[in-house]
């Protein structure tokens, strides 16, 4: 998901993504939309971050300057977004002939803007986009005004939406569901609470770590380019949790955000593995308040002793464990791993989350109900989650 | 050049080239620029080479299966390539009605194409594209089959062209002018002479390093990407000059060639400094049979040594050094550079690639005439040369 599916000897990348990335690109955003012949945008957002960073007004001020109407706003849009948000927007763009949508949030309110930009047009309920065939062919153009890196759904054409009452999240890559244009302003990120920053942090390394996992060793180039991410990420890491207003730090830390899932680092990795994103969708399906990076950080580990014990991908852990953290072997890693979780403060079991051990099975049930990865049966997923508590 | 401008704070990213990696992927470019409309293609080529490593049947078949016929072709574009050659290329695709182009080569090939995809409208010589204001807007399609890994060409918008005559050799980056699709197949590059690989992987990793002169530090994510990117390109390296047939070592030169230039390895480092190539450039113009790699290569310590010493990058390059060689302080560096080019048995010294002390004033003359960068004089631009004598 969200990466070529390629391997050296077949590859196709292709990311037509305009990124402004800087201090104030907010305010080149209504030229940006004008510029494309849009005259109407419906405006998606989260709850109050918005309005407090000053992402919103800088946006609302760039589409005055460029007489571009908002004619609707979708707010509210949660963590782990939900259908529910996404019908009223489809309704609320086609009543009011929205001609783009311009997302200002992190991940969340922009994969919501992704279904709502095939939705609009898909004659159904927007949740079965994904199984439309063909795909959707008609689409909202995307602006995007980033103010969580995390996802890199900014830079991709990715969404991953939730079903509460079916207990499902699933994801979906269309070939032609970017953003036209995303703007990326790391001074809106200075005052994120710790814990989001964290998050996104161990969202971005977990990405990379997903996509490393296709590897076989050969493919030196992206396993450079993906241990180079990850030692940025830790180095961002703790660098921000000593100095969290560091814009520097800030900017590093989206710029590798971006990259770690916008095609680069997973060139020639075979799609990679996506088991740790697929247990912690499972998980947060359950229970929506339990953040995304929380659930990955946690199930991380556990699922490199599974692939490495497994799936004969020992070498390759054993290599990011020399190559990010310099230690022997791929244990030694996870120890790393761990050790900079505590650090941050982020959690680092399940119960911790908040689960039970009676509920693996309903977990792995619901895991395996979506696609077990790698030939894993429900018993080896429910392996891995315990070995996760 | 070929970079964006930016920094942490003000940055532009966009990169539209859709590539198609691997295998016997030069098999999609007929249906490529069939399915965008084009009938009508000026092949662009060099000598013999396309001939024999299959390049050019394979493109020829692909584009018979979809009907796009080639309505002219300009061969023997040498490395190197000059205006001239670029003049009887617009001639033909005037005069032929051509609707796009497909370049058959390396660097030098998708240069002179994208010379002449603006040419083709330019109410004027060809030479004085780079200076029309408004830049040229109208130009052909550019769909391309890479056959030498160097200098990304075939991902970014820019090209080096020159003039004999004048001694002349000026790089030009025009907003639009990507290849719209480019083929990779590194099968194409192994049987490659093992002095062009060596040029090929000199030059990607002085592009890197380039960029990487534009750092202060505080760019992590950026500066931990080139340093993998130059990791990988020593390490694959010295693989091919053992196994030269190596499929997956030259793929993964192919790609690391293609990050070195294509506008994320230089994300955030003010567009680097540029100084070698600004000499090298005038290298090869008073003598076209110095090879761009050979140049580069020969110059770059002397480059470091005064980077280092007189714009205060010491910091920069001795990071460098430890984290691409494990050495301590820069100058270490730079004997780490000259070991691994005379392993490769690439020249290191001005005297090897056949110029003498005298023409050192000559030499600085002709960069500065072009345009001196760092605020430099022609004094200080001779002592660089002579660093390298
Ligand atoms: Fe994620
Ligand atoms: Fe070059």
């Amino acid at each position: 998901m969200f990466a070529p599916n390629g391997s050296l000897t077949g590859s196709i990348f292709y990311n037509p993504v305009k990124l402004i990335f800087g201090k104030d690109s907010t305010s080149k955003i209504g030229e940006e939309i004008a510029s494309r012949g849009f005259k109407r945008v419906i405006i998606t957002m989260g709850g109050a971050s918005a309005l407090k960073n000053g992402s919103y007004q800088q946006s609302i001020d760039s589409l005055k300057a460029n007489n571009v109407e908002v004619v609707a706003e979708l707010r509210d849009i949660r963590a782990n977004p939900e259908v529910n948000k996404v019908r009223e927007g489809v309704k609320l763009a086609r009543e009011n002939q929205a001609e783009a949508i311009l997302a200002i949030g992190g991940g969340s309110v922009i994969d919501s803007s992704k279904a709502l930009s095939l939705g609009a047009f898909f004659d159904g309920d927007v949740w079965d986009v994904p199984r439309a065939t063909p795909p959707v062919s008609k689409r909202l153009p995307i602006f995007t005004v980033l103010t969580i890196s995390a996802t890199a759904s900014e830079m991709n054409n990715g969404y991953v939406l939730q079903d509460d009452e079916k207990q499902l999240k699933v994801a979906y890559m269309h070939p032609d569901n970017f953003p036209t244009v995303s703007c990326i302003d790391p001074s809106f990120q200075t005052g994120l609470p710790w814990f989001q920053t964290v998050n996104g942090v161990v969202d971005a390394m977990v990405h990379t770590l997903e996509l490393y996992a296709g590897a076989d060793g050969s493919e030196e180039t992206a396993l450079q380019l993906d241990e180079g991410l990850l030692r940025s990420l830790v180095n961002c890491g703790h660098g921000l949790q000593k100095d969290p207003e560091n814009y520097n730090l800030r900017a590093n830390v989206a710029w590798a955000a971006t990259l770690a899932l916008n095609g680069y680092s997973g060139f020639s990795l075979r799609g990679g593995s996506w088991l740790v994103h697929m247990i912690e969708h499972a998980l947060s399906a359950i229970d929506p308040a339990v953040a995304h990076g929380a659930g990955l950080g946690v199930l991380m580990p556990a699922v490199i002793e599974y692939l490495a014990t497994k799936i004969g991908k020992k070498e390759v852990y054993d290599r990011w464990a020399k190559n990010v953290y310099g230690v022997d072997g791929y244990k030694a890693g996870m120890e790393a791993w761990v050790k900079d979780l505590k650090t941050w403060g982020h959690p680092t079991t399940m119960g911790e989350l908040g689960f039970k051990k009676e509920q693996i099975p309903h977990i792995a049930k619901l895991v395996c109900d979506v696609g077990c990865p790698h030939g894993f049966t429900p018993e080896d997923v429910a392996a891995v989650i315990e070995l996760a508590f």
